[in-house]
């Protein structure tokens, strides 16, 4: 029997105790032993929970106990996750985490920390909730060099953008919506700009190119700003459009990104709606690949969690490979890297079109009914900057999103 | 550094030779040494190619050499694949293998056989091509008990449906045009009468229950019954058409079934189309999660063989755990599965509306323009068993498509 321990008895860490109980048989099973929760760490008390019984409050406790062997932080924030996770390690015991914010400030560190003393520090609930990813990226696409995570990382943004697209409301009444719901917090900041898709892109692209990628060098726009208009014009394009977070290595340079993009019906990620996840990734040799599931929410969340302490059991005094290299990735400046945009523009087709062509050259003209005194169109394939550029010679440009580029 | 054999150098074979030299690098480094192929057994010569110089006739040569450690059959069929797996695993090598039609038959025998041995027989590569799915099952979802898989599994089926539906094409045109493309065998019988999907769907349900399930057991129907007029139907209900193979466990009841079914748009599996496959997997904890990518070809089956090869380099020694119970699975009886059925019926929506009605309860008459002398509608949901009694006794059916439920 493997004793663990669990910091903090919110959302995750409740769906974690029970997860463990509902799935005793088989969890046991695939553990090859019975895996039993000695201590819950909270600041509260639980009168009426069975759990009072196992409730600590002061971390010690569970840190100089030596028949603790792994650590489930499932607290959120960075500290005192951060103190508590390296104590841990450095007392011997495995962690886990779903915390994203917390992987993507420290993991290199604590990756580290957990290989020199032959523990594992797993976090597959970090990115993409139940989706197994981390996981996938670590041992089952072992044979590919992978060149390009994109990522719907972000199931609150998705729920706003889908509610948008299929009801023609706007981003402000949806937010309302889903905060009524529970979809979205009562500071919705760290969700709608984008920043939560930030970490976890982040850490996944810190796995997929064996090096350490600073979220804080990942350029980040939210979804704030697509309006209503935005919508229709992609809809006349027959598109969607999705907050996704990605990364791409292309002939050495790499690039990375949050924000809004157009995505056509053959893209494997235009069908995830919802609060639904999904994380796509191109392998030299794999070709594409797509893993969709529940990217946040108690149980999925917690499955994830369950996941890694079963590995964590199984694997003690010896370290699951991590590749997530201690080399900084130095991102390539984001002006350089190349696609196409819709741009809307002030004015009308039939008489501003030749204006837009002697910027942008020859390009095909979208008008929706609805929106008078503008119209748009997609550029061809070119740089940020180029865009940049253009877009400031001809002067009337109202705004621009992205358009995903699918590898041939 | 590890010495490895190759068996077949056909399409996969050439593939995994390929892939390692490819990424030799960062192969080498995931695998933790230099993985070497020393020999590529096949009966031809390849005097043109360098592997020229690695060609064996003679499979005693490889199995004699204990240097070699790990062998890869990617050469199809029983046998010889399965006495040269066997006689591999006797002479304390690992196997892997992309050859689902034998994982299906054997895979019992060989990985007791493996484990016996502190070996390995991993098949990442014999259900959906690239598709990492086996190795998610194995050490991803263990918080998990799963109650569904429901998996398109056939690239080959896939693509004639997507054509049937995005052309309005009859089936016999558009296999000959899957032919000509190589999207299709010249004798397609495996794949078209679901043969295939069904071996698949018995590998990844022997994963998932943990028990024996025998391809035998599972009913089997395939897409060759599939008109236009059905696809007509389909789109009337915003629908579309796809080969699942499912298989299920509901209050300690288990089904499994590989058939044509009606999806909607809000399935995960809907726009999953051409050659693509995907495989959904329900957990009690997890809810909903979709792997999706190549389920054929050359380098995407090459990438999961040689995850493989990586795993059983890294892992000497030591078996990694694969869930495949030795019991074998009694599969309920389909009479007892229970769905809706979309039923099409001779006669006139306005004047036999109410014989089906006094058959089958209130139904909503579905109605094809191009279609007269018949109307279509959808059940209630009845059992398979009463589907017949009705269908009978109405005496009118012409063809009946199940309808995938999904969860709710």
């Amino acid at each position: 029997m493997t004793q663990i321990a669990v910091l903090g008895y919110g959302t995750v860490g409740s769906g974690v105790v029970e997860v463990l109980k509902t799935n005793h048989e088989s969890i046991s099973k695939k553990a090859g032993q019975e895996i039993n929760i000695k201590y819950v760490l909270d600041l509260r008390d639980f009168p009426e929970d069975p759990i009072q019984e196992k409730i600590v409050h002061d971390y010690n406790i569970i840190l100089n106990d030596p028949e603790v062997k792994v650590v489930v932080e499932v607290m959120g924030g960075v500290e005192p996750a951060y103190t508590f996770s390296k104590q841990a390690l450095l007392a011997g015991k495995s962690v886990c985490t779903s915390n994203k914010e917390l992987v993507a400030r420290h993991g290199t560190e604590l990756l580290k920390l957990a290989k020199e003393r032959n523990l594992n520090y797993l976090f597959e609930a970090s990115c993409g909730g139940g989706i197994p990813i981390i996981r996938p990226l670590n041992s089952s696409l072992t044979a590919d060099e992978i060149d390009e995570i994109t990522g719907i990382l972000n199931g609150t943004t998705n729920y706003i953008l889908t509610k948008m697209i299929q009801e023609g409301s706007d981003f402000d009444d949806v937010l309302k919506q889903a905060q009524a719901l529970g979809y979205a917090e009562r500071n919705p900041e760290a969700d709608v700009e984008g920043y939560d898709a930030c970490r976890k892109i982040a850490i996944l692209s810190s796995l997929a190119f064996d090096k350490q990628v600073d979220y804080q060098d990942i350029y980040t726009e939210g979804i704030t700003k697509i309006t209503t208009a935005d919508i229709r014009y992609a809809k006349a394009l027959g598109m969607t459009i999705k907050l996704l977070a990605y990364s791409r290595k292309l002939e050495g340079h790499y690039f990375a990104m949050v924000a809004p993009f157009l995505l056509g019906p053959n893209d494997p990620l235009y069908s995830v709606n919802g609060v639904f996840n999904a994380i796509f990734v191109h392998g030299n040799v794999l070709g594409d690949a797509m893993f969709y599931g529940s990217g946040a929410g108690k149980f999925p969340t917690a499955s994830a969690v369950v996941a890694d302490v079963v590995d964590e059991v199984m694997h003690q005094g010896e370290t699951i490979p991590v590749y997530w290299g201690e080399e900084k990735l130095t991102l390539d400046d984001l002006n350089d890297s190349r696609r196409r945009f819709l741009v809307r523009v002030k004015g009308d087709a039939a008489s501003d079109l030749a204006a837009v062509e002697a910027v942008f050259g020859h390009v095909d003209p979208v008008s929706v009914p609805e929106l008078t005194g503008e119209f748009a169109f997609v550029t061809g394939v070119i740089s940020e900057a180029e865009y940049k550029e253009k877009a400031e010679k001809l002067g009337t440009v109202i705004s621009r999103i992205r358009v995903r580029h699918l590898h041939a």
